[in-house]
């Protein structure tokens, strides 16, 4: 199976989401304009075509292998990896400070979405490692910055997150993880993490982990949760990080999918560890690297569904049966309007939602660049507001594109060989980690709707009507209104009847992203045209199949949010049995 | 994991489909009557909860195996199988005439759901075998039923039907499998034969394979396939059949799911065959049975989804993370309104596509057993037109159901070790087989539509809004009218605009099914409360949350079928490329 990373399309929508003069030298984006996307973009798509994409089988059937402590990564892997740390494809997004380079995040998210594209097993690694980039520069003090940051950057060691345990994975307040003041500053940490990506591996010399645990005298519950930097080889004297740490891998999961990736139980036992930022505010600095990770996650769902998109093309063309209506030979069966149907649902679905993410980057990059606090602050609490949208809309669209990747290939999907059910397999994680789905629908009914008073949502639906009443097409318009009446009511549900609001937090966000994806497809649909864009005919075709098929779902979600909450809650007597 | 048959929903369902007079004694069903059909099920529940159930991990685990052209199920299916014969499971809806006990084809599909429920894999071995029986029954000459009918019948031996070839998946004019004469009424066939279930194994003595081929003398197109019976083992003059027949398995495919049961690439070479009906029909036999099969696809994804919403039900009730509305502690995650949709999802989908595929049943039951001609042409007109409904939206929900259920597992359902990754995995193929979704819709919409000049729906149309005027909810007849009105303009398109029409084949078989499904639901709830049926109140609350949450979609999904269509047709050239 071929991948070609969709280098127009990513420039397009990087441009889309960047606005209309972020790509001059004098904009937001100065430091990627006058070709240094469309140039960086390009090298990442040769290394992901030529190095990660090869591998991506053998990470599927041989996968990561545990022995005695030891996971070793399937055959090409280590090679693979030495080449990301040279290309320095590591430190794009990193601050200058310890060696990163900078870039914007938008940058990285196409990046992203090229390297998980390719191969989403391998990608993982470094998506951990940035997460933990990101808490260490957000809040570790400067020795820690100093010892471990800029070799985390570099690509010489990775980073993890640890957080699950066996009783604590959505509800981090039931964690265990006991660390004790060892009376130098530094810390002893006891006890078992589980669901822990790349915890031991062999690409890198040492691994860094980012662990949650309570100390003695902690606070019950949240509040109580403390951040230590826990690394697998410790520094001897001498300074060389050769001192193993009491902290050792008892197994990997067999998982469905990414089986390239090895997911680990870790067992701390007095394991030596640093305090990142505060006692007690472990969890603070944990959703600063989350919030970046889901989106990311994102990005891997809209990943596999370009892939999947393309793979199903690719073989529709291709594969001849039947007779398409008005033909007299059999015909290539994207002929036939039911696989075109499916194709261009999975297309069009996949540009919506990476439009989605994009945006939401674009919102990131311009809270931390911008110079205006007020327009910083506005993005910052955009990026907050779409951040829930952008991660379970693209990974619940990226389980539909690679599900109907396989029914494009019929029987020839279900066979493991043609390589489109791994697709499937690998893109089921995605709606899991990093907060379920279902968290990150009650993220944005909780606690982002609400943000200064509701305005940031109400921001978004004035963007939306804008583009709505540019729209050719009144089912746009539709959706927005839509979700315009389904947030009123699920701002005065959350006061009044929380369960009832809850209870509607998945089709709400369902509605939220299709109206967001319609009128973003229609506002690049427009400007493709406008400026004589080659793929406007085909980003035309893609809006307005999505308005007319798939938007049009949006006044049927929006009742089901203000009138199927009741439904819900009256049943919950008959559920617990 | 565990699955309990779901007796009294199963008793429910059929007594709703059988009618109101249905199991009395003088009914149509006067021979399930009297607690017949509930002793039979309660002893298929006992034997698949007792004897297959156990079997599925190591069906998949092990899966069947491929050397030198042998097949080996998993550990303990072959006693399994032997049992299964002994029980005389095999024989409930065969015909009376060669040692079936001619039982109603409801009942069969109910003891079909408990097979599937405990072990899909196992299940397939006689769904194809009953297959054969039919096909055999209403096509077979007296001398090839009296030589192979009745040790089929009994399990002794088992059968398969052989259509696909690589070249020929969903379009069976473009097989190529050769059949010559032999000049002594019999055949010599030589091709190869894909995706055939159990097309090889070790759990009977022969196995009697069902082969669409074409004479040297051949029509073009399917007018030019006839239907041969090609068995493993060929009598001896002494009447033993222990003569190989030039047939062989030549691998077996590693795929998704369903890994107990083997899907064998088939090569005959020059192997001897014996017409079944006559030549160049061999299509109409094979849809005698094709049909059949149909249906039974559609109860495993019934099954699969039945056992999901079990898994996750329990898991629901156990599992404690985080607090639900109003709570002071950690809940169980059923409490939680988010998870309770869920759940709430699978279940109501369950339901109404249980009492779609029952319906359906009961309609095949009424053609075949009603003494009024002009009532028993009109149930077989239903059951044609129900059919493709119940299979593709059946295992639709199937994955629906099961992907649910993994998202409720959370980071456990991406474990195999749990189980429900494997449900998913199993169910994907559903949709697939049997004729594509996709094909079930173009039948749909392209000749069922058509029966009798559109008398088939309208007859369904209105016995809907008798339906719907009885419900308390607005959204059941909004539902119904949406599909009346998609209806009408479906007719019209496949006249006029064949290509827009196909476009919104899909959508429109979904849109048949929520109203279907949504007026059944509530057909059964009041039917329920009438009767202070103890499961009255769950059955209410699943009618409830399926109008208000499920139903919802028939508008939006009717506008894509009428609007939806020439975003589609106008597409086309882009996707060609």
């Amino acid at each position: 199976m071929t991948y070609r990373a969709p280098l127009q399309d990513l420039i397009f929508s990087l441009r889309l989401a960047a606005g209309r003069e972020a790509l001059q030298a004098d904009g937001l984006y100065a430091d990627i304009s006058g070709g240094v996307a469309e140039q960086t973009l390009a090298e990442a798509a040769k290394f992901a075509e030529g190095q990660l994409l090869p591998l991506d089988r053998a990470g599927d059937r041989i996968g990561a292998r545990f022995s005695d402590g030891v996971v070793t990564t399937a055959p090409g892997w280590r090679e693979a990896y030495a080449q990301w740390r040279e290309g320095g494809w590591n430190a794009i997004a990193a601050a200058p400070d310890h060696g990163g380079m900078g870039l914007p995040a938008l940058l990285n998210a196409a990046c992203t979405e090229i390297w998980n594209g390719a191969n989403i097993s391998f990608a993982l690694c470094p998506l951990l490692s940035h997460g933990a980039i990101e808490a260490l520069e957000a809040h570790a003090s400067a020795a820690l910055k100093e010892a471990y940051l800029r070799k985390i950057v570099s690509g010489e060691w990775t980073g993890t997150m640890n957080l699950t345990e066996p009783q604590a994975g959505s509800d981090l307040a039931l964690l265990r993880t006991r660390a004790e003041r060892n009376g130098d500053g530094s810390y002893r940490l006891t006890g078992e993490k589980i669901y822990i990506t790349y915890g031991e591996h062999d690409l890198v010399d040492n691994i860094i982990h980012l662990v949650l645990a309570r100390l003695p005298d902690a606070p019950a519950g949240v509040k109580g949760i403390s951040l230590f930097l826990v690394p697998k080889f410790l520094p001897e004297a001498s300074g060389a990080f050769t001192r193993r740490n009491a902290l050792r891998c008892a197994g990997v999961e067999h998982k469905l999918g990414i089986h390239g990736s090895p997911t680990c139980t870790m067992l701390y036992e007095d394991a030596t560890g640093f305090l990142i930022g505060e006692e007690h505010n472990g969890l603070a600095c944990m959703f600063t690297m989350m919030n970046n990770a889901r989106l990311s996650v994102g990005l891997q769902g809209v990943a596999l569904a370009e892939r999947a998109s393309q793979a199903a093309l690719a073989y529709a063309r291709e594969r001849r049966q039947g007779r398409a209506p008005g033909a007299r030979e059999t015909s290539a069966i994207v002929d036939h309007p039911d696989v075109a149907r499916m194709l261009l649902t999975m297309a069009s679905l996949t540009a919506a939602a990476r439009a989605i993410c994009f945006e939401t980057t674009a919102a990131q990059d311009r809270a931390h660049r911008d110079d205006d606090p007020a327009r910083a602050k506005e993005a910052d609490e955009r990026a907050s507001l779409l951040t829930p949208v952008a991660k379970a809309f693209s990974t619940d669209i990226g389980d539909e594109a690679t599900s109907l990747a396989v029914q494009v290939f019929g029987g020839m999907g279900y066979i493991e060989e043609t390589g489109v059910a791994q697709l499937m397999r690998d893109a089921r994680i995605c709606a899991i980690y990093e907060g379920t789905n279902g968290i990150q629908a009650i993220d944005l009914v909780g606690r982002k709707l609400a943000m200064s008073g509701g305005a940031a949502v109400r921001r978004e639906i004035e963007d939306m009507r804008a583009l709505a009443r540019e729209s050719d097409y009144a089912n746009v318009a539709e959706a927005v209104e839509s979700f315009a009446q389904a947030s009123d009511y699920m701002a005065q549900a959350m006061k009044a009847s929380p369960a009832e609001g809850l209870a509607g937090a998945t089709p709400y966000l369902r509605l939220f992203a299709l109206a967001r994806g319609a009128t973003l497809l229609e506002k690049g649909a427009k400007r493709a045209r406008r400026e004589n864009d080659p793929n406007a005919e085909r980003y035309e075709a893609l809006s307005h199949f999505f308005a007319k098929n798939v938007a049009v779902a949006a006044p049927g979600l929006a009742r089901s949010v203000t009138e199927g909450g009741a439904s819900v809650t009256t049943a919950a007597g008959m559920l617990k049995g």
